[in-house]
């Protein structure tokens, strides 16, 4: 068995590399051509932490994926563990400190934005100013190098932080405010557990959320879903701990009436709603078939 | 992170460590003080495997454990992860082969075994042939080394040779037959679907099954509920998927009589009914105490 750490990681993977990885993961999933067991959760709260443990096979691949994720008093970590289909051997331990999990989200949030934001949008609002707010940002822009960003937070300084970093990185980006309205696509990133302020969301018609992935957390005001297109990376998910559950349960919107986010990426999006919503909660098989390419970029 | 093979997992395992860890492991369990995710499982039909995830915590211990555990075309495999459960790092890969799995279930049988079988039993019939039927010979006789054993399994060859290799470790064993019959005390280790002889069992006062650990699985006869003394290591997964759980399917005992392995070895057992059954299904705290313990005895 093979102990990889990250810079090793590092020097294979790119965006083609993650990108082809997880929208083959999201049409298999959407294809029901994948194994996806519920999560495992542990709870630490004398540490503030907690741990995820995800799996994920795509019927047919080489490997499958045993991912642990652990955030600790606000760090990640984590590892996964992959493991060949064909006999059960273990074959990599990825100690990829919670990377690969973040270009996986990111480049299925970049994906699922560029398939459903009218082509036109020249400007995305995120919400947020972590990790994932960053890699949103530049995930994005791979794919629609023309369009630029402003960025939202509670905390001005971080935000100011974040607006550096990205226009260090040769985006044009600049800082919003909570009054700063008229963003047409919004990507939310935060681990909010109350609604975002509702004046953010105003003229969106599409919206990506990634940053509601367990139970209680909720980024997005319920009322966005009356009368929007809704779709999700997986239905069960979403309805247990997404948005989309968040809306289902207030009574905005009926379970059931997603689309997949694998359909759309295999036949594309046409808008029939004056709104969007993408909720994104993450799934095994991303990380499964990300994993899967790498120790394959190895072979080669 | 440490990647620990099986060689230096051997040079600290002793029998009082993993009895020591298991037994702590099942009565932390027993009291409420452990956190034991739902198991997930991924079929692989194509290449006759499975993989079991695992987790577990006891509460306050110094790690937590993940373990996946693999059987293709036969074949065991797999690791445990244990994480740090203050700050959520990795800790160690112990690429155990499965042994510590192996052993955790020995000792679990071989403590409950030990509490609640008659004081003068002198002979304990082991069925199966397989590594548990050894092991749970080899354990049990740590515990009470004047025991001798007989074995039985299906295979009158598969029985010689067991009966070979436990007399050189220097037990006192013979085979047995179906029509055998007179053991006091059986300990039930084979992956048998459907009951094994009713013969095996008709003077026995205590059973330990640790065969039955899946859906569709069944060793013993389901009418040996009746009126029988039961203790389980997980109430859930035994009624969901032990030798329990069929026989309450069946209408022989009612869901929720049980009592917990783990109160039995804290408190002891007074006999009260003419047979007693321990079902084990296998517990993710047994393999966090141990691997935590295997950890802790390589930083002494």
């Amino acid at each position: 068995m093979r102990l990889v750490g990250i810079g090793e990681i590092r020097s294979v993977v790119t965006p083609e590399l993650v990108f082809g990885a997880v929208r083959e993961a999201l049409i298999a999933h959407a294809e029901g051509r994948t194994q996806v067991p519920n999560p495992m959760v542990l709870d630490f709260p004398g540490a503030s932490g907690d741990c995820h443990v995800k799996a994920g096979y795509v019927d047919g691949s080489a490997h499958f994926t045993v991912k642990i994720a652990s955030t600790f008093a606000s760090v990640n970590n984590g590892l996964m563990l992959v493991v060949d289909a064909t006999t059960g051997e273990p074959a990599a331990v990825l100690a990829d400190e919670g990377r690969l999990t973040a270009w996986r989200t990111a480049a299925a949030g970049a994906l699922i934005t560029d398939a459903m934001a009218p082509a036109d949008v020249d400007e995305v609002l995120i919400l947020g100013t972590g990790d994932q707010a960053r890699l949103q940002a530049i995930w994005l822009s791979q794919l629609r190098p023309q369009v630029t960003f402003r960025i939202w937070g509670r905390r001005p300084q971080a935000t100011d932080r974040l607006v550096a970093k990205l226009s260090a990185k040769g985006l044009t980006v600049r800082p919003a405010t909570d009054i700063d309205t008229g963003a047409r696509c919004v990507i939310s990133t935060t681990p909010a557990t109350s609604p975002l302020p509702r004046e953010l969301f105003l003229d969106a018609e599409h919206l990506t959320g990634v940053g509601t992935d367990m139970p209680g957390k909720g980024e997005l005001p319920v009322e966005l879903f009356a009368g929007a297109t809704v779709v999700t990376d997986h239905r069960g998910q979403c309805l247990d701990h997404g948005d989309y559950g968040n809306a289902v349960r207030a009574g905005v919107i009926a379970a059931g009436l997603d689309l997949s986010v694998g359909e759309v990426l295999r036949d594309g999006f046409t808008r029939t709603t004056s709104r969007s919503i993408a909720d994104l909660t993450g799934l095994g098989v991303q990380d499964a078939a990300t994993a899967s390419a790498v120790l394959t970029a190895f072979g080669r």
